[in-house]
């Protein structure tokens, strides 16, 4: 099996799944009880949100664990908008940010897309066009989950607090976080959205760090866990298990990025020949390859490939359920090129001799496609 | 040790834990992707849901996972109430439906709260007086967390489709799932919330069961997971587990029930002479007593008891942060009574040999409080 769809979800962490295990098994006491098993599960608890502070360099910051980075994401724009003012939200997001914008949209709050470069990036003349005093919230991916495009967050977020400066600016890092090098101090961001199951934890946790002096409504009503604003009992082995895969894969960044880009590199080399357009070429993460084939569907590539156990995607998982892509027509990509997309991600688990064997397979794919192996014999 | 705290949560199953480890090694596909392996964990899914609902008897419903059911409750009330209609809780809920109630009833939903009787379950004449045309929805748990008393859901069904046709019903399993016979057709409500971790399943994960006529908004916006209700990656292996338990208790009800239950009257036998005050006496779980001891701090007691590694509570895990117990007062116990309350709660672990250990123990560290060894001597 050659795994290229590590943006979709990664393999957990053999030892993360272990850990996670024997930590059920007999650290399951409620974190909310009184006696001192269940206190040494909070202190556990407490201490994977500090080192995870630490990783982020979020030195103003709290963490809220959420059950996944969707939530995580429906958590900072429904609760930390300003009541009454603009919203910006950029057309390259997610869907879990888009779709609750335009469920807030719905609901009458002011609502505003900003453009996209051709490069999958943010458009920042669009950007400023639509600054004001009036703008209470902005939300802007990372890195993104379709192309691989990396935003200059940075920067976003000097221009918005040099025109907006009461705007809380929200980045969902999920695509970034322990794939390329994050420093909340440095980005400037009050909102930095990550998850557990793209950087090989566990499924079921994702986290909302933010600004401490923010004072958010909270997402779930009850018990008053996750500082009253998240209730339920805590996911306490997952936690840990996320937090666990996050020092894991921050000790090896460097290492990974240089393996993962050359990883991509070669693929790209490989595939000259048959011509691809390429998404994000200039900025992008080392982590996804997005591209196509004149003349070739992504669907079909997709299935052709998985016959040879290759397994990639057309695009986001969580646009399956939705036909096109919007970020590529955002991009300004062409109706054909959107529906022959395919992206392809990688993790460190991937290899020199997976690329060569997968660009082998795909140019018989896309040879057999475009007729020149079957139907000019 | 003796954990006697299993309606805060639960040991997870052994072959649970295992069986989840396995499956998020080797099935750790995202179940939105476009080939086999992931089209393979969407099937288990569906398959897992399928044996839930016919577990519940429920033939009439869909089931919705969440990340617990803190969020099932939260998804219940605030995404299938009916608007500009009134809400009726009952007195007794969970905090996560209560703090739910209260949050609507600020955001100015008619919410009013039906009354209890003295032995925790739900007062039918105050329930009957508020029953009208304009009555949207109603929340009555099923078996209490706090005391165990049992409401006979079925009959408050009966009385409201009487009173109020058009009302929704929604009832908090959490407490009775798994753990006395529980049948959706026979019960006659509309949503039911279960919980994983109560049932020695995996933690970060619930369920909504809900009548499938009915038409909710979502609670998370997104990928458009769940029927578009609950985006976000589904925790596969949670789920499966989850179910896996669900399965492993329920082939065992009636044995477990029978043996809890001699349990629970052995400990409420060897207390006697201690002259305890039990709430919900007549009709409760067997896996729930709640008592106190004249002239004793709960508190107290259950750090007493921890010294001996006997693990109990004074009440709900997830009213631990806030002080006094609401349900208690609703009860009208008195507040010595509310202050002197411990909740010893069991599971199929637990052992005769535990019993009469702690009784033994319980009577120590209530004469020791007394004075009666230490002060008259």
């Amino acid at each position: 099996m050659i795994y290229f769809d590590n943006a979709s979800t990664t393999k957990i962490f053999d030892e993360v799944a272990d850990f996670m295990c024997k930590h059920s098994k007999e650290q399951f006491f409620n974190p909310s009880g009184l006696y001192a098993p269940a206190l040494c599960v909070t202190k556990q608890i407490n201490e994977a949100r500090e080192s995870l502070l630490k990783l982020l360099v979020a030195n103003n910051h709290k963490i809220v664990f959420t059950a996944s980075a969707t939530e995580a994401n429906n958590f900072a724009l429904r609760c930390f908008m300003q009541k009454n003012k603009k919203m910006l939200v950029s057309q390259g997001e997610h869907s879990c940010v888009f779709e609750t914008a335009m469920h807030l949209k719905q609901q009458g709050v002011l609502v505003e897309f900003v453009k996209l470069n051709s490069d999958g990036t943010l458009d920042l003349d669009d950007f400023k066009s639509k600054l004001d005093d009036n703008v209470g919230f902005v939300s802007c991916i990372h890195v993104s989950n379709e192309t691989g495009a990396i935003n200059d967050i940075k920067k976003i977020g000097q221009i918005l607090k040099q025109h907006s400066p009461q705007a809380i600016f929200h980045c969902d890092g999920v695509q970034a976080f322990c794939k390329i090098p994050v420093n909340l101090l440095d980005l400037g961001v009050d909102l930095y959205t990550i998850s557990s199951h793209k950087i090989h934890g566990p499924r079921g946790v994702g986290a909302l760090v933010f600004n401490k002096n923010l004072h958010p409504k909270p997402l779930i009503f009850g018990g008053g866990q996750e500082y009253g604003l998240r209730s339920g009992t805590e996911n306490s082995s997952a936690i840990l298990g996320f937090v666990m895969a996050a020092q894991i894969m921050q000790k090896k960044l460097e290492q990974n990025m240089e393996k993962i880009l050359n990883i991509k590199n070669l693929l790209i080399q490989s595939l000259q020949e048959l011509n691809p357009n390429i998404n994000a070429t200039a900025n992008s993460s080392p982590n996804i390859l997005s591209l196509g084939f004149e003349g070739v569907k992504g669907e079909i590539l997709v299935h052709m490939l998985e016959q040879n156990q290759i397994y990639v995607s057309t695009g986001s998982s969580c646009n399956s359920k939705h036909t096109g892509n919007r970020v590529l027509v955002a991009m300004g990509k062409t109706k054909q090129q959107e529906a022959g997309n395919i992206r392809i991600s990688f993790c460190e688990f991937n290899t020199t001799d997976e690329v060569l064997t997968f660009a082998k397979v795909l140019k018989d794919c896309i040879n057999k496609i475009r007729g020149l192996d079957i139907w000019k014999k």
